[in-house]
């Protein structure tokens, strides 16, 4: 089943949407939102997917489903933790700067705590005070789990994702390296970021989503160009089920935890670099990487970061069309 | 006024607390959760006041209270970001191992996003399941805020205090040199915390609340033994204003965001590392500091982290007595 947010009070209203995106369906009657469904999962998911049911058969005739009125569908989450899965992009950016990275990084994740507290809506400006900050999307698959013990296993862990979805993970990166060198990991550098109308249940996916993997390319657009098609499930070195057991190491997670894969990032046939897409490649989930390319190539970047008015757009799509709905945001002030 | 959270549910149950800890009245009529009042604080505030000068006359006979029945005051928050404004304990830590520290870390406050789905109460165990990971306590003061605006000034984010308490912010010593050195910030290294039982408003404070910091001595125990005194009102270097405003710089704070103020240390008459209590000191607010000062003086630490059974206490007194109610957990398996 496929759920959305309204963009009503803190916490939206929960609807059941039609598979095609077109219908929805109020599940206020269930639970009033998405965080108080996923408190009483093991209640509230077979009544759920009932609706959903009975609004695929057309036994119900809904409403018509319009992202732009959509919140995230969690407006605020009380937990969202950012893997950096993809470790040819961090590599590559490490290459940019002439810094080793420590092999480590093949083996342990890199996970870092973010800002849950207000993620904005798909369709909602990027709210931008200062363009020097060096504004940056970044294209990511996340999952949201139930409650998981501490110490849980990866099976067990994989067996906690409940729902799948999309972040554009917003980054100022020219306050990250300042940030970092303090050692307490990124704040200031990581506002708001953005959620994909829609998050589903990972039967929604069906063969794309195994090992604990998302295969899918990942659609990113910039001012309509795109951008981006890197697959989600190629080159992810940590899976999502080791990914959350990472989270749950040495404490348990409360249910709507959101974790995140870290910027889709796939390597070029030859090993190195991927292309652009106007150059037949995969291109890039973030400016940075491309820049990190421009780098590589010629000694310096070429593309700017976002300035406003810019407009990112990242999806997902299947046979049938959009899964998830698109993140579609405009660089305001 | 003073407001804690009963152990019912994932949110708690809002009571009333008197000004001596000894009566509680329930408050779940006006807003259920502590979350839902500061969801609504201009509505729930002055009928929590009300309610309040209530018990406090005796019009309301209310019932015994009780910490050990409480959660902590958000058992659950969207957001908990701990600043490290005692910069004399960062300069000690980073001596204790011959590091430099930056000179900026006196000017540009330090801060790191911490997990917050998941408070322990104040007398709940800290779960240790492995004593190798190098358990450790930490007492700080912290702050709760209503919404604060992105780019809010320190003047502005000072007004958006509502509450003040206490949490132990339980670390994991032996796990962050690895973390850190992975340059995302701590993860693992930092478990679930516990609150004081009881948050107040900052008027309960009265003359020690002020230029956004609390004067009084905060009371560390470990196994029944003085082990810290520091002045949480001295020797530190950005008051929560500052720290709320940094906070906020890049992006909105949600209401019932969580902002510390670090491990409280106060530095020695001379200038140099606190005395121990038993010296006549003001002791310290975590081991670490202790290790760092037996380090600085005998060149190895000698006082082990902490391991199952012992116990912490970490509390506020004023001339009535106890402030928030005591920190009281042993650390279990």
């Amino acid at each position: 089943m496929k759920l959305a947010s309204l963009n009503v009070g803190r916490d939206g209203r929960l609807v059941v949407v039609s598979k095609d995106l077109k219908r929805q369906a109020d599940a206020s009657a269930i639970a009033l939102t998405l965080q108080a469904a996923l408190d009483e999962w093991d209640r509230c998911a077979p009544l759920l997917r009932s609706l959903a049911e009975r609004l695929e058969k057309g036994d119900l005739a809904g409403e018509p489903f319009d992202p732009t009125r959509c919140a995230a569908p969690l407006p605020r989450a009380y937990q969202w933790a950012d893997g950096s899965a993809y470790v040819n992009h961090v590599e590559l950016v490490r290459k940019a700067r002439k810094a080793e990275m420590p092999a480590t990084f093949w083996t342990d994740p890199l996970m870092y705590q973010g800002g849950s507290d207000g993620f904005l809506g798909p369709c909602q400006p990027i709210p931008l005070a200062d363009e020097s900050w060096g504004c940056d999307m970044e294209g990511e698959v996340v999952v949201v789990t139930r409650d998981v013990l501490l110490g849980a296993t990866r099976e067990q862990a994989l067996g906690a994702v409940v729902l799948v979805g999309l972040v554009n993970d917003v980054s100022l990166r020219n306050l990250i390296p300042d940030e970092l060198a303090k050692g307490f990991g990124f704040f200031q550098s990581k506002p708001a970021s953005a959620l994909s109308p829609v998050f589903v249940t990972p039967d929604e996916l069906g063969t794309a989503w195994r090992d604990g993997k998302l295969h899918r390319p990942l659609e990113v657009f910039l001012d309509g160009q795109p951008f981006g098609r890197a697959n989600a499930g190629v080159d992810m070195t940590f899976d999502f089920g080791t990914l959350v057991a990472h989270a749950a190491k040495t404490r348990t997670l409360c249910a709507g935890t959101i974790i995140g894969s870290g910027t889709v990032s796939n390597r070029g046939p030859d090993g190195g670099p991927g292309k652009a897409v106007s150059e037949g490649g995969a291109g890039y989930s973030c400016i940075a990487e491309l820049r990190t390319v421009e780098t590589l190539q010629s000694g310096a970047p070429k593309t700017p970061f976002l300035k406003r008015g810019n407009r990112v757009r990242i999806e997902m799509r299947d046979e049938a069309g959009t899964i998830f709905g698109a993140i579609d945001q405009v660089v305001g002030a």
